[in-house]
């Protein structure tokens, strides 16, 4: 049987989980894999007390393992953009192929990756950059390969998703569950790439390219965080019928591609509004299958590293086989990507939550409702809440139909301009995902 | 561009699904296929209003599409075991690759044509045997390959999965659903290898072949449909916090492998719990990744063709590689299959929901409870509720923790001993799917 020798970059959280799976599984691996995966040398700065990495080499020079000639593929696992990119780069320049579960990276480089992994004849493998351990890139490039991609959808950041769910079952704070998830470790120290949908739009990005066969770019993508949500929003949103959920979306139009990462509301009876802590999941709806929902945990040692195994053991196999019969990189010949216009968020349609404070008297309602109709936008509901006793304001929640953002702006400054309206107007966007 | 030339043998509902979406998306097949799909030849009985072959040769005798020279890939539609048997192998005796959507097909005689068709370098390809447009043998075989997998658990049949949501939304009557069902056509004239859970127990076997690594054999598999279930346990389930699932359950033991088809209690906090309707959906528990679930529609013409054309793809693109780089038919390598205990269902342990009638008065319960204290069996709640007016006789409805099946039998046969307790005990297996 023949070997294939890889080379590990990074010894951190992931690194580990590869390094002590292969290990564990190896005769169940090699049987699958028709090869035997040996892990030949490691690169990291620090060994990992969680990691015996025995007999095998831990250099420190993560350089030395891209350059190393014994080597066939070279798994990044060292995070961020600029190293990594060089890292990779290196890698392919000597011949190695490549996997890595760096979304930021593929995002960010992708497309260069991908051309020079083209032009030398090498694979370039990243299940592992989005949503964790489901394999989401595999369903996507050649599960699904028969469809027109209509629509995506995921929750595809646990950090987020771990503080919406608690936000949700005990009524707290952003901040407040925020600071439980770093001290839990589900959520990094500094935690601006989770929290503000970041990381959330690198992973979108690389789904949305399989998708809709575009080039990777970063550009045009519509992004919020969770950080000013209030826990009477995902109250009141309960109380509607509908979970808040960070969400990643993706959807072909006739006007373009939306691209876009933003709190949402999501009714109950959808699947994916039962994705609760740090799980992921991605819904896929497609012409040909229809709607297909892939779930999971998103982050973690051994998921990650199930999904970079995957992706060693498909190269390993492609090895010494015609380029030709690969799956290409982004699912189609790079020749035939297509860059498309990404849609400006005031011109996608969507249902909204809003949420503001008026005073409990006559003819506020007619005015709201008034200024809505002006504005061309239906209300599916309307309920008042009243406030804290003593209070001579209610919170009035409205529940719209589809509209485009922009004539729910200019009705929102519509709004915020009554004398009976305190503050400001606070909305969410809605998603049914049923069609 | 080189060409792949198929032969669709079949015409009926998946049949024209894949001859609709071939021509439909052949541009965008063709630039992830990285080659031309032509369907060269359909084979079938009758021709199929939903479906304009247009110029494409429909030949009466499928056997001349299995023999034609022009052909790379056959595709078996035609469902049945015998026929199907004799095409697919005529088929690999003619030196075609082969993709067939027939579950039945391949739980019976799978391990004879992947040695046929292995013995002369060709393909079997089978995704839309096992839940229908969802990719989960893809999952099983390619995503989680660096797991072992510990068990597995899902809704795979759309026709059962259909009558026990509406059972347990509306309450209504088995009987009075499957009449529905079958004007619908979700369900045959003769539901039996629906209802009685034969075609879930072949999707099963096929599922377990590939998470344990052993040859496909129907023997031992315990099998129990959803004829007998009435509305009453349905809906004291969801009182209890329950769903009511037809569940193909196979996990690894240390005393061998549980393979079981039955209703089961799924916890509603439980994903797979809001899986209603048609829809199909398999939690995967593996060491590595811990739980997936892969949900979708798992019936109906172009779902299906989805899958049939994803393994299509799969083929042309491995037409004329080592045969040593394809993923093999059951995951691992043939010579590496091996056969396992299967488990009686008396040794298999779960817990369960048990109902009776019993008379309203004192020392009825402790009869009951000191039977189940005597088995080894604890009592995770006990309930007691009314039945129709007048009757001296409650309901009483236990839910225990897990105990072996035979301990469960001998305490339900010392209860409808009791002289208090009318008729027979009721039970249904509960899964917890957490661990």
């Amino acid at each position: 049987m023949r070997s294939v020798n890889i080379g590990i970059c990074g010894l951190g959280t992931v690194g580990a989980g590869v390094y002590n799976v292969i290990s564990r599984n190896s005769n169940q691996i090699k049987s699958r894999a028709n090869c035997d995966i040996v892990i030949s040398q490691v690169g990291a700065r620090r060994d990992n007390p969680n990691c015996d990495t025995g007999s095998t080499v831990v250099d420190r020079d993560i350089f030395a393992v891209a350059r190393n000639p014994d080597i066939n593929i070279v798994v990044e696992l060292i995070g961020g953009t600029e190293v990594a990119y060089e890292l990779v780069m290196t890698a392919l320049e000597n011949g190695k192929h490549v996997v890595t579960a760096n979304k930021a990276l593929i995002a960010h480089h992708g497309m260069a990756i991908f051309a020079a992994a083209e032009s030398r004849g090498l694979i370039v493998a990243y299940e592992a950059a989005v949503a964790g351990g489901i394999p989401i890139i595999k369903a996507l490039r050649e599960g699904l390969t028969a469809n027109r991609i209509n629509w995506l959808a995921g929750i595809i950041n646990g950090t987020t998703n771990f503080i919406l769910s608690e936000m949700d079952s005990k009524g707290r704070e952003f901040s407040d569950v925020l600071t439980e998830a770093q001290e839990k470790g589900y959520a990094e120290a500094d935690p601006t790439f989770d929290v503000e949908g970041i990381d959330a739009a690198h992973k979108l990005i690389i789904m949305s390219s399989l998708a809709f066969g575009m080039p990777l770019s970063l550009d045009g993508i519509f992004t919020d965080g969770i950080t000013r949500l209030e826990p009477q929003d995902v109250s009141y949103a309960r109380e509607l019928g509908y979970a808040v959920k960070h969400l990643g979306i993706a959807r072909q139009t006739e006007e373009g591609v939306e691209l876009r990462v933003h709190p949402t509301l999501v009714p109950d009876r959808c699947l994916i509004a039962g994705v609760n802590d740090v799980s992921n999941a991605v819904m896929v709806n497609a012409d040909a299958v229809g709607t297909t929902m892939y779930y999971g945990p998103g982050a973690g040692s051994e998921p990650t590293a199930s999904s970079v195994i995957a992706d060693i053991v498909d190269v390993a196999r492609a090895i010494g086989t015609d380029t030709q019969s690969w799956v290409p990189a982004l699912g189609c010949n790079a020749a035939t990507l297509k860059e498309q216009k990404i849609m400006d968020i005031q011109h996608i349609e969507t249902s909204f939550y809003i949420r503001f404070s008026a005073l409990d008297q006559p003819g506020v309602l007619s005015d709201i409702t008034s200024i809505m109709a002006n504005a061309g936008i239906s209300i599916e509901a309307i309920i008042q809440r009243e406030q804290p006793a003593g209070e001579e304001y209610v919170n009035v929640i409205i529940l719209t139909n589809a509209t485009k953002e922009k004539f729910l702006d200019a009705a929102v400054e519509y709004i915020e301009q009554l004398e009976t309206v305190r503050g400001t107007v606070t909305f969410i966007r809605v998603e049914h995902l049923d069609q």
